[in-house]
């Protein structure tokens, strides 16, 4: 659990791109950002307060938070003492780089010193336990995806966001490291070891209320021979009620896998619901989620009422047209 | 690589059950075992040569396999002295058990001082790629099973010993501990980090001869929530070319699931062919491998003819009656 709220380090990002984690927590929990901070020659700009440390300090911020990925996930030299100097004002820092905050000294004595804590997401910190496939109260919806990077995570999150607003009971639960920076806890399960995977997503997403919607972010596709497995453990352990299957329409290929083509909506269907079904024999695919940022608005809607008229079950993108039809769907089961 | 041959350590194992690891090499890999070394109260009896550490190591033993498991993996005081004596006179010690031999200080410390080696297989100590995916030369089947525990290694190892026999080229590709004692190497896949599964199944059956068959040994079930990701990770990462389906027709249940149900033979392979063939286009279900040891000569008779001619491909226990059409079904693809 990653102590809110933030304030959101930028770094030297040379553009918004590299300031994923950040965006993300800006879209999604705009209350956990007091503002954003900067180095020279910074290209990225989230539009929030620009603060110092001491500034962002006396408006409560709790935990520095890096919000850029650079390349190969460096913890660069520039970025050190900006960070040494939060540890010393008594921050929390987190990270979901490849290289961790933990293995840098100087950050592990000032932390030690200071008593701050050090949180890299991409490394699990829980004995998870091997799934015991007991039946849990509560609802449970899970986005698949004919790929990887297809909007799984950002599909959740509006689904999340509009049932907040209509007072159903939801939590987004996050299983990878931009999704736990987002929301401050979560599984990193692309990092959990294998026996314990699906008993991690079941850790995740514990009894509930009878009318409690987990939204379960996805992970990988099973149609991505590189991550399949995980994906698998999520569909098991998750005892997914609803599937939200999600899609994006212009890719040629799998994503890294050149000689991989991109499954149907269809095949997706029709191999996600007998695997669900396994783990929860009332689960029921309620939705289709496109990502259209490549189509026009025109050429998406078109290809939305397409597939809708196919496949039977509402089609939208919740980031075109908002999540309120999915909604609907999960709220008529 | 654990070195070879063996002296197999059966410490003071209650009775033969205990002694599973060292009854696997015993019966298939005979030439990896010197004799066996017992303490007082064994209740385990390989019928190998009874040896000291001096007598084994006389007859060329490189490596003091640890052939039992006790209740909680333990590695106990009693065992300790002949372990630490075995590092003092050169020998490598390995283990598959829960407790790690690299978490005793007296062991590691008589290890370091007399240059062995630990060897704790259920540790993973290569850095695995992620899964490329890209198509391998050589052939590989893999055992699939209806559930946990159906007899999918003991199938791997029988068939690699029949094709051994008949001159063909094989290799028996260990994935849990019991293999990679057997075997000397292996991946312990239960225990490698999620994102690196299906890459590590790909590192495990490399490119290799057209006539070369690997015998991937399975793990987990598709339909078993608490490991399917593991198998997933299996299927897609071994690229196979042939499937054999596993099965064990007296289970009640999934083992340790009370309420989930052994699916039959049929769904088994209607769910794990389609996902096979989107890593190899050419996959086939070529034989059924049932463990008959609960039912009686003539029962196991019926029911692997009733089989057989319900699903059209050979059905054999290979411990009853050989591996030998398993075989002829893979040599005909």
């Amino acid at each position: 659990m990653i102590e809110t709220p933030y304030l959101l380090f930028l770094g030297d990002a040379p553009d918004m791109l590299a300031a994923k984690v950040a965006i993300g927590i800006r879209d999604w929990r705009p209350d956990h950002a007091v503002g954003q901070i900067r180095l020279p020659g910074c290209g990225a700009d989230l539009g929030l307060t620009e603060m110092t440390l001491a500034e962002a300090k006396a408006a409560g911020a709790k935990t520095l938070v890096i919000g850029v990925a650079n390349r190969g996930g460096l913890i660069s030299a520039a970025w050190k003492e900006v960070l040494i100097q939060a540890l010393e004002m008594g921050y929390d820092l987190a990270s979901g780089l490849h290289n961790l905050l933990r293995d840098e000294g100087d950050l592990v004595a000032a932390a030690q010193t200071y008593g701050g804590t050090l949180h890299d997401v991409r490394v699990p910190t829980v004995g998870y336990p091997i799934a015991n496939g007991v039946k849990r109260r509560g609802k449970r919806c899970l986005a698949v995806g004919t790929d990887c990077s297809v909007g799984k995570m950002y599909t959740a999150l509006a689904m999340d966001a509009e049932m907040q607003e209509r007072g159903m009971k939801s939590t987004f639960r996050a299983t990878g490291q931009t999704g736990i920076l987002i929301t401050g806890h979560g599984v990193p399960l692309d990092a959990v070891v294998a026996d314990f995977m699906a008993g991690s997503v079941e850790y995740l997403t514990p009894d509930n209320d009878d009318d409690h919607w987990d939204l379960i972010e996805g992970q990988g596709s099973l149609f991505h021979i590189s991550y399949s497995g995980v994906t698998m453990a999520l569909v098991h352990g998750g005892q997914a009620d609803a599937l939200i299957l999600c899609h994006e329409p212009t890719r040629a290929h799998m994503r890294g896998l050149p000689d991989y083509s991109v499954p149907s909506l269809e095949e997706l269907r029709d191999v996600a619901l007998p695997l669900a079904l396994r783990a929860n024999a009332d689960c029921k695919v309620v939705g289709i989620s496109v990502n259209t940022q490549h189509l026009t608005e025109e050429d998406a809607v078109a290809y939305l009422s397409e597939v809708e008229a196919r496949m039977g079950i509402p089609a939208v993108d919740p980031y075109r047209h908002g999540a309120g039809r999915l909604v609907d769907a999960l709220a008529a089961i």
